[in-house]
Formats: C-alpha cells, structure tokens, sequence
C-alpha cells in the first residue's frame, strides 16, 4: 500500500519506523516541523517526505492531536482521492469520530479512527521507536456503515506493526473504557505528585513510586483535549475512584483493621481476577 | 561475618540469596515452614539450617511482618549473644522501632531498623531473588544513641547486595516519607480495580493502567498492620491526594479547560523537577 502518515511525533513517527522495520508498504510522511521530516527520511522511517499531493494514498494516518486533526482533515478532504481510507490515532472516539465521520461523509471518503494503546512518558519524533506497538493493544473503532474491508485493512497493518490483542469496537465504548484505563490514570499520576513530601522523597521510594507519578509528565495542551472530549466518562471514573479512596481513609480515621483488611482483600482479589484473564497479554 | 536471617520470604529469602551471590558472609536461615528451609539450602541461598541457637551471630535480621518480627525479638531476645547486632526490614520504624529497641534495651542488645525499598507483587520465598536490592533505595532508621559502627555495619551490607541510594534517616521521618511513596501507592493501586469497567478492561488498556494496578496484589495481613502503624501520616497523604483529585473532577465538571491545563501543567513540572533531582537513580 501506499500510505501517508501526518504529523511525525511519538505516534506518528513510531508508526512510520515499525512499518519501514516490518513491512513493505511505501511510506510517506509530513510534520510541520521540516527539519523532522529529513530527519525521519534519513533515519529510513520514510520513503518519501509528502510533496502537497494528497491523492495516491490508499491509507492516510492522521497523527496529530485532536483538535488538529479534525483541522487537517476538514481544511484538506477535497484533495484526497477516492479510494484512499482514512484514519487518525486520537485517544478520544465517540463525538470526535462522529465529527470525522460527516467530514468524510460529505466528502465522499471511508473514515474510522484507530487507537493503538502505546506510548511513552515522553514524546515527539525523537522518542519514537519502531518496537513501539509490538504486544501493545490495539483498538478499532468502526461505525455501523464501516465496511469489513475496511475494518481487516487496519486490523492487518495492527498485525504487521506487532499489536497484541486486537480489539474492534463502537467510539462510544472505546470512550467508557479509555477513561478508566489510561485517561484516570494520568489524572492519578498528575495528582500524586502534588504531596508536599515530594520534595524530598529521592532515596525513600521503590518502584510502586515510579509506577504512580512515571506518566505524570503528560503533555497539557494535548490531554486538556482528550480529558475535556470526553469529560463525563472521565468524570465518573474519577469520582468512583474518590469514593473509593475515602473508604480507606475513613477506615485509617476509625482505626479500623478488619474494614482495612477487607478493603484490601478486595482489592487483592479483583486484581487477581484481572490477571487471570490477561494470561498471555503483557498490557 | 555469622548472620542469621529469620523467616525466608520474599525480602528474607532475597536477603539470603543475595548474600550468598555477592558476599561471603555465612548464612544461616530458619522458616515456620521447614520445606523452605530445605529448599533454601538446596538454592544454596544458606549455609546452614537454623539450629535453634541464637548464640554466636554477629547480625540477626528478623524478616518476618511487623507484628510476628516483635513477637520473635520478644520471646527470644534473652537467648541472643551480647555480641550481635539486631535488626528488622519491615515497612514501619517510628513507635514499632522504639518497641524493639526497648526490648533490646531490656536484654542489653544493640538493634536498628533497616528498610529495602524492593518488592514484588507477589510474596514469598518463591518469588526471591539475589537482585531484588541491586540499584534499589535502602533505609537505615537508627536512634540517637546507635553507634557509627552499627549503621557502617549495615550500610556496608547494603551496598554488597547491590543497593542503589542508601539514606540514613530518623524511625520517624522513615515513617512520614513511606507513607507517601509507598503506602499511599498501594492504596492507589487498591483502589483503582474497584471500577465497574474493570472486568471489560482486557484489550483497552496500555502500561499506564499496569502500572496503577500492578500492587493491588498487595498481602492485606501484611499491609493492614503497616498501614494501621502509621495511620496519621498515611491518612494526610491520602486527604491530600483526594483533595487534589476533587480539584480535576471540578474542572471537569465545570467544563473548564484552562483550569485543567493548569492542573495538568503543574503536575508535569512537579515531576520533572522530581526527576531533575534523580539523575542516575532508577528508582
């Protein structure tokens, strides 16, 4: 296939590498940042640097924040040929989809967004890794009208680039379920780090620590969008995740060992179940 | 030197392989249960099987929960030999540390605290292993009148099993920065799978919500009595943190994106400069 990745950051370029590693589809990229595009052509993550020719493609990866790849995608869809399909990597579906959905519609192109479940606490072009989704989930979220072709063309280049589980689902869903797994994750991470003893914590931590706070580096601008495109799912985690905390410290007020205990036993156990079903998934 | 390690689980049984990796120290190890102490032996994580006298070791080092390691000291601090320094791994110092000590005191026996800052999520002698402590942080919680000889003793020891950054600090300020970096994390941790989404997760989730999850494995007996001994300081790090998490759920609920930016912002620098400060530190 001819494809065309837009926007070479963490994502993108990692994208552009693992099909260079591991296929051999062409790939052409562009970023606004130029010198990122020279870079990636000599790194032999590109075939070619995008030459403002937007037909040709059989697949283009939008790879820009959210609200910019609507932008992308809305100032350019009269130039995209027909027979390309479209798709973006944004962590937020539902309405966003929907959005990209009526452009693509009014346009007369096939869009349905894509979410590999990888990253990095760091991103950008230059922290970009061919390895970078091998055993990473991978989510497709297709509408109704999507066609099958269209769902197993993405679901192959998942495979190709070393996705683990696969997973095909609504927007709607991949929304209800990226607010509990990774959006209420960061906002925890961001959080944690908020302790007056953090300070002068060096020395004192082990690896629970550095698994709490590791992703609270997240860029602002780009999870303001996330969080805010997909606030009430967010919020009902994070308020269930509240409630759930004070138990513990009414349980800690009221030195209360055996709630603790079983606070915990519960915990233990729900997690243990977790595992049980993950056999075989690293993520 | 002649060290004695009583009870031959995760830490215990890790101390011993260590020292039998890295160091030429002789180990003698005792467990409840004597299948381990054979198969211990059989690791060649021992020299010798406890025998049942307490005379004629230079270190003891009680690896048992907190409530069974005074229960040990206690009962059998009169058969100790006067020339032996005692000391303890457990994840509490403050009022626990000042109880042994006045056993110690009793019996005319030098004791101090020690604290590996290593785990797993699984206990148990089973999951030991020689580089659990390699580049990990080590606590030595001393007392006023411990002397320079006692804590070179076990800093030395430390550095032989491979610790990273080893911080000599007071029972008390052990126990008020351990309530931030590692028992609040469990708590996290625990808290964080009692989500109603929890047993759709498979196929959604990437390594962030791994890594909030990983410790919800967590022993309730062992945790209970550490959490339980350190109630104050774990249940203002647990306020703090829920306060702050209410500021995110405010600005979702509001729909305010500049306030969650700024939430978001203030957390990324807080890490970073966290990070900043640990350059070459893994943990």
């Amino acid at each position: 296939m001819k494809i065309l990745v837009v926007g070479l950051g963490l994502i993108g370029g990692s994208i552009c590498k693992a099909l260079k590693k591991y296929t051999y589809h062409n790939v052409t990229g562009c970023d606004i940042n130029h010198d990122i595009e020279y870079a990636a052509l000599r790194d032999v993550a590109l075939d070619n640097i995008f030459d403002g020719n937007l037909k040709g493609f059989d697949l283009i990866i939008i790879s820009l924040f959210p609200e910019a790849s609507e932008k992308f995608f809305a100032d350019h869809a009269a130039e995209i040929g027909e027979n390309t399909l479209i798709t973006d990597v944004c962590g937020i579906k539902g309405k966003f989809s929907e959005r990209m959905k009526k452009i693509a519609n009014e346009n007369s192109l096939r869009y349905l967004g894509i979410h590999p479940m990888a990253g990095k606490e760091f991103g950008g072009y230059y922290n970009s890794t061919a390895d970078l989704f091998v055993k990473a989930n991978f989510i497709i979220a297709p509408f109704d009208d999507s066609t099958e072709y269209d769902v197993l063309l993405l679901q192959e280049l998942a495979k190709e680039i070393g996705a683990g589980k696969i997973v095909v689902t609504t927007p709607e869903n991949h929304d209800k379920m990226i607010a509990y797994t990774s959006q209420l994750a960061h906002i925890v991470s961001s959080a944690y780090v908020k302790s007056p003893e953090l300070g002068l914590e060096c020395g004192f931590s082990g690896g629970s620590f550095q698994d709490m706070t590791r992703i609270a580096t997240m860029n602002e601008k780009m999870w303001t969008d996330l969080f805010m495109q997909n606030r009430e799912h967010l919020q009902y985690e994070l308020d269930t995740l509240i409630e759930n905390l004070k138990k513990y410290s009414s349980a800690l007020k009221d030195g209360d060992a055996e709630k603790m205990k079983a606070l915990i036993a519960e915990g233990r156990e729900l997690k243990e179940e977790n595992l049980r079903h993950r056999v075989g998934q690293p993520n």
